[in-house]
């Protein structure tokens, strides 16, 4: 969950966040703050070029999310004033739950880092969401988000040490 | 070296990627395509506050920096197209040199491809270059990068479990 978004200032910094979800092994985003049509609909557009399965939606209400998924799982918070990610990894990886992972929002309220299992940092110091969730999903995958197949993209790249090269696959739209 | 920063569009990422850069263990940033002071004492600030030696330099011409490099030591390209990560980042860290590390940059010259010792992909999916920057930084340290001190800073967070905990150390101003 992607924790108060403001249209004007984050759009960019949102939609990094998204595809980082989705390109390092998440199933899915929420949304909070502005109701941000482009930027859902930017992210959608990516999944349904890219393949792979990545929901996309809107939550108003943070607070409902986090009750709500008191009964599936854990609740994950990423925040620099949290304990090292290499430190408690493990311990969350110990649950075979679903996960709600939370990033900021320039003023994440106190209730977050009360109402969270985990507050989790990616080093102490100031840098972002983007690279924050970056690295916790890199560790709580252990390394295998980086091998991770998304099916039935149009477009798919082809690994080279000079150049691009990508295949673009016949839409399978089917005609009955 | 992030190229081709636009000061309207990209503030706020090309923000992100210096401040990953910073502490995820890189010794400093050169900064491409627009001259953006405003970006540049942003992250100068952080370093200010938050302590250690991060250098923060225009270069308005990646193609003479480039050249001079290729006497110092390796040359890093992040992209989708590369190859994976964490097939070539063993031989990338034999060397002992030096270290360039480019991202993009919406639209990435040609050049940079052929000139490039290594085109590195973090996933072949679209995301973010602030996400490409952590996992490369990641792999290249060997995760050593997380237990990283910044020193003389005036800000220290203490990992806490709950809650922020922030010291706030005397500026060493010296009066002589």
């Amino acid at each position: 969950m992607r924790l108060d978004h403001r249209r004007q200032r984050d759009a960019r910094i949102t939609t990094h966040v998204c595809l980082t979800a989705r390109a390092l092994g998440a199933s899915g985003v929420f949304l909070g703050g502005d109701q941000d049509e482009k930027v859902m609909g930017n992210v959608r557009d990516v999944v349904k070029r890219w393949g792979g399965d990545f929901t996309v939606e809107y939550r108003k209400g943070w607070e409902n999310l986090m009750e709500d998924w008191k009964n599936r799982g854990e609740i994950i918070h990423l925040t620099m004033y949290g304990e090292p990610v290499q430190d408690v990894v493990k311990n969350i990886q110990r649950s075979t739950k679903d996960k709600l992972v939370m990033v900021g929002g320039s003023r994440v309220p106190r209730k977050v880092y009360q109402e969270a299992d985990w507050n989790v940092a990616v080093t102490s110091q100031p840098h972002s969401e983007v690279s924050s969730l970056a690295l916790f999903l890199h560790h709580l995958f252990d390394g295998k988000e980086l091998e991770f197949e998304f099916e039935d993209g149009e477009l798919q790249v082809i690994p080279s040490a000079k150049g691009k090269t990508v295949i673009k696959h016949e839409r399978k739209d089917t005609l009955l």
